[in-house]
């Protein structure tokens, strides 16, 4: 199987779980217990976070470790949609976690489009005239690269205009990290990251709280993560999350690397357009690793399980909402018609991922795409 | 090192190791991607609900995955303590998890006292009572066993009465899964449990959310768990969870295992009762592995260490309080002056822990002892 869905998530990669097994052999009692083998674990976990805020240019204090991304937005989005009379703005590609936590309280939430096909990228002048705006919002929440369309956001100018208007700014940094060098997501006020997005274990995440977002907490029940988050620490999962970062960062600060892997990229999307498919989101910014494919024909689950059958792994947009009838939120917000919103495929390559892979999958599309044209001809009823 | 801290974190287990192992290299890919690789992952993940529901006589749909008991608890209580006009009732021994996230919201929190040293229990008849008395509570929390004390509740009677009371029943069964059979837990509508600590990996838990419990979400943000809790399901490490539980679940079905490592418990409880140590707790219904001591002289730090240089790990009550100058809530709930509660140690074994081991433990203890009314016979000054 050539896995193109590493958005979805991404094989455990080999020094995470070298680094869980130790760490789960060496150093799993409970760093919270008194005597002086658990502090050995107490002082693992703090260089665990010493390292990860590293990675992220921030101070350790402002790391808390969490189960994932979806917690992490939820502490965050959770907090300040129990606050009345406040508005928070979201983009309106976030993935459903910042949406759906944005909106589980009583604090209004407001939209804010993104440029429309083939863009998909919040704008940082139309960010900046509904800052000066009434009301003005407590929170900006805009991600850093989209899950489904691999679009990145300017998020050094959407930064500065949520500074200027003394907005504190969240960014999702989900399919960022491990992809890109961090750069100028070091000036958001907060991050979200996920470890199984790049290389580590499932269960794993971690939020950066910035100073701007005040005084947040998660769930209740001890004093861990400077009482912001209680639950015995995952010490294992966390050292095998910082090992996977350690990693991936080797990869993704190589400039040389990630030419050549957007090159792949862009000789793959190259032929795709040859063959009359389409592209969702930006042409000027995307991630070097997603494609969101809007075939000329062709239901997705018909193109998921052809490319399948042919030994490839791409999904039909976010996994989060696998399964549900509806055409996609990213691509309903890129103004995308539904009937081609309904045909789309999301390709998500890897670190490992080579250009034959590429080259492979490209082969495949050409050959579904041949098959489905003759099938579709002679009838219109359409066959799955 | 000989580990007496089990009720604070247990090693994993080889059953556990071997699961999340074998599940991260087989099964890693996102139950929730379309393609057919994916849905064997969804398969295998709906084999260990079920699996999970078994050991707990319940239905698959009630388990819902979580990264441990502190995230349930926030999840069922944390629901209820948003109800305005809700009163909740919890046990006075209830975990910190428990107790904040009742405490989190804007209901009420009633706190149902416990029977005084010895014994710590809550008595069905006075909450029958209390459940006669207005405001009649929403909820009724009370654990299965204490963290600190390893004392037992009578959680047949108490699940009878709040049946007939018609208010649902959530018990926190962190510390009584893995150590007995199921039992009367089969009647509370509520369940919680850690991986962590039977053996399982630590960022792993369940709640069992019956029926009567409402319809309750945690974290937004995706379809997982059954609209009920967003992420990624992890499911390397709720296979080893698994695992662990039906390992551990041998060995505490097995009457006479059980019945041998109460009578070593009992022989080093015999033999530090003889050197004047107080015991914490219920005498007539404990876990089998756990024993709050309370010594006649020695602040509780100087024990831990002077138990450490002799290669004993034991801890100073919850490992979630450690580091808090205040006693432990649990004694004071049970009446212990806070001069005695500041000796406190806790001592909880494991399955592998064997009767050696207790011996060893009692040997430390008595040398210790010893030691600590010579240095401080002469002089009144406390050294540490």
């Amino acid at each position: 199987m050539v896995y193109f869905d590493h958005n979805a998530t991404t094989p455990l990669c080999a020094e995470a779980r070298e680094a869980w097994l130790k760490a789960s052999e060496e150093a799993w009692m409970n760093p919270s217990s008194p005597y002086p083998a658990a502090s050995r674990v107490r002082h693992a976990l703090d260089a665990a976070r010493e390292e990860l805020a590293g990675h992220l240019d921030a101070r350790p204090e402002e790391i808390v470790f969490t189960s994932g991304a979806t917690e992490a937005a939820n502490l965050v989005l959770g907090h300040f949609a129990r606050q009345r009379e406040q508005t928070l703005l979201i983009g309106a590609t976030e993935h459903p976690c910042i949406r759906e936590s944005a909106q589980s309280g009583v604090a209004k939430v407001d939209i804010l489009p993104v440029q429309p096909q083939p863009d998909g990228r919040i704008a940082p002048l139309k960010l900046a005239e509904r800052l000066r705006a009434k009301p003005r919002p407590a929170l900006v929440a805009i991600m850093a690269a989209n899950n489904e369309t691999g679009t990145e956001n300017d998020v050094e100018a959407i930064a500065r205009v949520c500074r200027e208007a003394q907005v504190p700014f969240l960014c999702d940094a989900v399919q960022w990290i491990g992809k890109r060098p961090l750069g100028a997501l070091r000036h958001a006020d907060g991050l979200l990251g996920s470890a199984h997005k790049f290389g580590g274990p499932k269960g794993v995440g971690f939020a950066r709280l910035g100073a701007a977002l005040g005084d947040l907490r998660g769930a209740r029940g001890g004093q861990q993560e400077g009482g912001r988050r209680g639950g015995t620490e995952n010490y294992p999962g966390i050292a095998a999350m910082v090992a996977a970062l350690r990693s991936a960062q080797a990869t993704v600060e190589d400039a040389q690397a990630i030419a050549t892997r957007e090159a792949w990229r862009s000789r793959f999307l190259e032929r795709v357009r040859g063959l009359g498919f389409g592209v969702a989101g930006s042409e000027a910014a995307n991630l070097w690793n997603t494609v969101l494919l809007l075939p000329p024909l062709g239901e997705r689950m018909r193109w998921v399980m052809r490319l399948a059958k042919r030994g490839f792994a791409v999904s039909t947009g976010s996994a989060c909402s696998t399964g549900r009838e509806s055409a996609s939120a990213v691509l309903q917000a890129l103004g995308i018609p539904d009937a081609t919103a309904r045909r789309a495929i999301r390709i998500s390559s890897g670190r490992e991922s080579s250009e034959s892979d590429w080259q492979a999958l490209a082969d495949a599309i050409e050959c579904i795409l041949a098959d489905l044209s003759a099938e579709d001809a002679p009838a219109t009823v359409v066959r799955i």
